[in-house]
């Protein structure tokens, strides 16, 4: 079992005394919008495969200079960076992506026969020359700021330099800002031009990853229609009543998502603090919720702290940080703090 | 617009006057039982790739000789087609599949880079001796029966001896049964073995079309711990609250089944004698809610009855049938006869 762990090993495990560091899902409960959206007939019909048109025109309001049709509605984002690769690229392109990346990148890449290419990063930041020398080898380029391992965000400097080099070379760069909504340094500072596509979802803003709603938006028609297309065959419509709380998500008050950012610094802080008090070697979170520690033998530790300790972490190399653990700190104070007691019995231990 | 044709021209579309017989879905509501299934805050979590354990339980029951392990919860048999083909195959492989197919099925083939190869038929019925010149060079066997786009059922005795020879050959045998509880002429035959991947949903059965559930099964783990393992990555579980709905519906009474099942049985023979009236070559549908006639100018005849006639009607050449339009018959009684009126006046008129 220890040499079999995957992310599926801890996905949806759930148990009295075990403290879940591992998926990253908000413990809040959603907005009551969202909660008190009931079933009505209509959500049984097929609705149109780009997703209901109530939610797209919403959500064009977000995004300047967008319409509605340059939205399609998703199972996750994880359904519409599946859907862009495949829409985008074909085998043996290579889609370059910053080492540590979120779990899904490299075999999303490579079970659409694709190779993911590194760009160097220091402490989770991306080094702009090892990008500017490997970017004309991508068929497209995939950012993803705040990380998901790291929670690190990329310099706005660096966001602009690589906006600009894949404009200039007409590549398309692909933006996961899942959690733009969760940053505690500066403003979130989305990528956006001609060649951008934006991958989203409403799952961590408003704790609904369970109902899968996720989007991409871009406004090069090629690659939306070609999402479109391929939908049709491979899901067709995003489950339409979940694309009814999502509407109703856009519509909650701005506030909701404040109160939440500092709840979510607060537990940041606490961890961050927590895990230097212990000792730990770690880059300071600056958006998300997630922290990424070096420990010694990575796969032990994941797999005595689950059996031994009740505590579900993940495992670094499944993030290209093979001598990393990631924390997912969306939980309560009382439990970080019962967590990081029980990671100190272990490093005391081993 | 008339050269672009498209099944997502259609899928959604709906307005005032228009008759569809577009789009396969059923027109009645879904069980009571399904449509009081109310949100919960669990239902916003994530949960297991694999699918919920209650439904995957109870689904177990349905199925002789089958554990809870051996299913997937997907977002429809569209999902499920395409992790299990992701699954099983590489680029460049051969899936053979009989014609008319269902339209999803050539492009999904095509867009995991694999080959479609077609069986021959005759009036939809597979040709046995074809079947086995051509097994030898697939990958897998796709079967669907009754059939979308025809509503043809293959004889038993076809269905058993293409159980045999794929299993005989050890060749994955996909088996789409989404239209099983749908069947005029006799018991439903579910093709099984060690080697079936069996393919189901409940849209068409329990009128849940826009939920998006289904599922796949088999007793051959690799197929299901790969297609779990593809979709830890491309979409993760499926809508939580879908999931307790389908399960409320494993719960439903058989005789809303068969209640239904009399209804479609009525349309059948309403729409199946209306067209013989009408002098169009036919073939009798025994299951599912198709039939496909043959037109003379089949793009000239979708667009103008779209166009000119409020009617929704799908291009044969999107199933491999290039000279006929397939209506699907998931209407009211006078829906169907007002609509077949309008194709009478345009085959007057043509």
């Amino acid at each position: 079992m220890e040499n079999n762990l995957s992310p599926s090993t801890f996905i949806g495990v759930r148990g009295k005394g075990i403290i879940s560091f591992g998926s990253g899902q908000p413990d809040l409960p959603p907005p009551k919008e969202v909660l008190s959206c009931m079933p009505e007939p209509e959500d049984f019909k097929y609705g149109l495969v780009a997703g209901q048109v109530y939610l797209r025109k919403a959500l064009s309001k977000e995004f300047k200079g967008s319409a509605s049709d340059d939205f399609v509605i998703t199972n996750g984002a994880s359904e519409a960076l599946d859907l862009t690769l495949r829409a985008i690229g074909k085998p043996k392109d290579c889609i370059l992506i910053h080492k540590p990346y979120y779990y899904s990148y490299k075999p999303l890449i490579e079970l659409n026969h694709m190779k993911p290419l590194y760009v160097g990063t220091h402490k989770g930041k991306i080094d702009a020359d090892d990008f500017e020398k490997k970017v004309h080898k991508a068929k497209a380029v995939l950012i993803n700021s705040p990380s998901n391992p790291t929670g690190r965000i990329q310099d706005i400097k660096t966001l602009k330099f690589i906006e600009k080099v894949t404009e200039d070379l007409d590549i398309p760069l692909l933006s996961d800002e899942v959690y733009k909504d969760m940053i505690y340094e500066r403003e979130n500072y989305m990528l956006s031009g001609p060649h951008v596509v934006t991958i989203n979802s409403f799952s961590k803003t408003f704790d609904m990853c369970g109902a899968r709603v996720g989007y991409l938006y871009s406004n090069d028609k090629s690659i939306v229609n070609g999402a479109v297309r391929l939908k049709t065959y491979t899901s067709m419509n995003t489950n339409i009543l979940a694309q009814r709380m999502a509407y109703h998500a856009t519509k909650v008050p701005r506030k909701f998502v404040d109160k939440q950012v500092k709840i979510w610094k607060q537990r940041r802080d606490l961890i961050y603090e927590g895990m230097c008090r212990l000792g730990l070697d770690v880059w300071k979170p600056e958006g998300a919720f997630y922290i990424l520690p070096k420990v010694k033998n990575p796969r032990k530790f994941v797999w005595d702290m689950f059996r031994k300790y009740n505590v579900i972490t993940y495992l670094g190399e499944w993030f290209g940080a093979n001598d990393r653990v990631r924390f997912s700190y969306a939980l309560d104070v009382s439990k970080i703090e019962e967590g990081l007691k029980r990671v100190g019995k272990y490093l005391k231990k081993n």
